[in-house]
């Protein structure tokens, strides 16, 4: 694979563009008119009508934008994507018959992944992760969120940790890293999840914040994982750090997590299937983002809905993202997150395309510099071989990204075949 | 687009492979050796264990298969690719809350896509769908099956048969013509639904099938469509021309079709949700293939499942495929379609995988030829970017395809960008 710097330079002037509803909503444009966007050494410098351009982008290089729609490059907001091994065989053998003790047997549940994340060295992780990050990339995304919380130790966590942060360094991505440790307890502490939720909050988070490995702090707060006090703990531990936080809250129950992260100012709460109204008003009151994770809740074959029409009418954000995980969401496609944001959980596609742009990016504390185009911002954003927007979120299973420029390179992702790729606009 | 003659030729031995369970029946290999197979003027003359292959292949030029998974090439067994226009803007209208009325009044349903292919000539239907059927063929789609039924008339019919033809030879994919006049009624033919079958029985299926065009006869038998005495004419009028045929059978209810169809010989039965055990007995005895269609199930949010236990008991092959159409299944990786098919129908992963070789192969009549590797039949096969054959499964929204040969000609899907496929594998 080309690393990032190998990837030709955005810079110049894109021409002949059609900016999708809500993808740069400072620039105002003529019914109709095509729209420019200048890049200079990276960034957006200017973005208007194409018939309009200043004098100063006139001799700049020209990207013949070919007509083509323009969206803000894509988020991934909540994601586990660097772990060890794969959990293909679990799949299969659940579907054959197995029951949950012959899998464990096996050697499968979250277990497996935790031993496989301490076996391996960050460059066997960075190995098994980069292709999955590849996949993702080929939908336009753009900044993405990797969590912690399959290696339950200091020296495993800032392991995958810091190849989180490799991997957004390679690949020209921005990443967002987030800390799981209290994702699960680790088997050396069975029976004793308040000690190590002391080693989570005095060990592990203060020695990789030193380090700059942590962007927000995360706790999967469930009956099967960790309790309100001990979540509030953690979120504690974190704010005398002034890291933000987060939470894995209300999946498989109403455990009141989502008002506590509230309470906390979280960027997010995410899944929430579960959600009570009480949480939906806390949510709103701090400006949290409510992230669904349809991924998951389609592998799990779920059918308690999250509550859509409530956060819908409460004005609380909704992001939309993959979840991938090895586990509950072995997902590899942010657009079909879209398109299963709209069959399953109904919403509307202005929402689900929101929801993997500027809400997701508020999600991630990124509001400021992604989800939407505009001036100063970084050069992230896709062209599509498609001719509605709404054609984002209506196919399924596609790979209808024609270009994407990222961090201000430019790549050219391929549904089709290798040099094959500009032939596919439809 | 490259045509599929200026594609590198597979002649040559393809060394370190990895058979898949099941992918050549006749090949019995020692214990973890590797395959090779040999392809010459894009057929497979030889397929064995890599380190004894025979003399006459000694100096054949090599592809080093650097350990790759292989598998046949995949096979669509049930779609309705070619059609003018799309209809994500029905879609989107939907989810923003319109009536059937609002959306019929703004051009929306069935009818829609019947207008849009009857105005559309050859060369704009062709267009048209190519780079639908590119997304298809990135999954390592070998052979699909393509159905007319927007055209309803023989004009139209003529029209979308003589598109999917010409796909067939342009991307050097095996294309399998199904002639689905009786897929609704035409509206020049509302309150007159006996004359419309006369008209397909008596005048279209007798020229198209003159023309070549018809490979098999596919009846939509439904109370929102044809009835089962208005299905049974119709396969007289095949029968006596002598061409296969098929149903979509039992989706919204059971209407007896199946059990009509296997007096047919039908090679297959359709979608089936709603099938019963009198249906299931009369498809084992005619050898009839149950065709799951996933992908309309998930996008018509469906929770009546097929009966597939009871298939799975009687042994009925079962073949899974995208059911790609504008209306209920915008589906386009057959792939996804054998994750929906563990996820929500409970394949098993062995199932899921024979549902898109070699059952689907049985489904289209192509068993001698296609849906396993053996000597003598056409170079179609997949080098997949994954360690086991359930990550194939696994996995949703990827595209793990890194080479596929097709009718003897090699081609590099990549996910993430041009020229940039050999770097994905995990
Ligand atoms: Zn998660
Ligand atoms: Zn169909």
């Amino acid at each position: 694979m080309k690393t990032a710097n190998q990837l030709p330079s955005a810079d110049g002037l894109w021409t002949d563009l059609r900016l999708a509803p809500g993808a740069a909503p400072d620039v105002s444009l003529p019914e109709g008119a095509q729209a420019a966007i200048a890049v200079e050494q990276g960034r957006i410098a200017w973005i208007g009508d194409s018939s309009a351009v200043p004098e100063r982008f006139a001799n700049a290089p020209r990207h013949d934008g070919a007509g083509a729609l323009v969206t803000p490059g894509l988020i991934d907001c909540h994601t586990h994507l660097v772990y060890g091994g794969q959990r293909a065989n679990e799949f299969a053998m659940r579907l054959a018959g197995a029951s949950y003790e012959e899998i464990a047997k096996a050697g499968g549940g979250i277990v497996s992944s935790v031993r496989a994340t301490r076996e391996a060295d960050e460059d066997e992780l960075f190995a098994q992760a980069a292709p999955r990050l590849e996949q993702l990339l080929a939908d336009g995304v753009c900044a993405i969120e990797i969590k912690s919380g399959y290696g339950l130790s200091l020296e495993h966590e800032r392991k995958q940790l810091r190849v989180a942060r490799r991997l957004g360094e390679a690949h020209g991505v921005t990443v967002r890293t987030t800390f799981l440790g209290a994702h699960a307890l680790p088997p050396e502490y069975a029976g004793r999840s308040g000690e190590y939720i002391d080693a989570v909050c005095r060990e592990m988070m203060p020695a990789l914040a030193a380090e700059g490995l942590i962007d927000a702090v995360d706790v999967f707060c469930e009956r099967i994982a960790f309790s309100l006090e001990e979540t509030e703990r953690v979120f504690q531990a974190a704010r005398a750090l002034g890291l933000p936080v987060k939470l894995h809250a209300e999946q498989l129950s109403d455990m009141g997590g989502a008002a506590l992260a509230a309470r906390y100012g979280a960027l997010s709460c995410d899944h929430i299937e579960h959600l009570s109204p009480e949480g939906i008003a806390a949510m709103r009151e701090a400006g949290t983002v409510a992230v669904l994770l349809p991924g998951a809740y389609y592998t799990l074959r779920d059918t308690h809905l999250p509550p859509i029409e409530a956060l819908r009418a409460a004005g609380v954000p909704m992001a939309v993202s993959t979840d991938h995980n090895p586990g509950t969401s072995p997902a590899l496609s942010l657009l079909l997150m879209v398109n299963m944001a709209c069959t399953l959980f109904r919403l509307t596609v202005p929402e689900a395309l929101a929801g993997v742009t500027v809400h997701a990016a508020k999600a991630l504390g990124l509001e400021t510099t992604h989800g939407v185009l505009g001036v100063g911002r970084p050069a992230d954003f896709v062209l599509w071989n498609v001719r509605e927007t709404a054609e984002l979120a209506y196919w399924f299973g596609h790979r209808p990204a024609r270009i994407v420029v990222r961090q201000g390179r430019v790549s050219f992702p391929s549904p089709s075949g290798r040099g094959q790729g500009e032939g596919t606009r439809p």
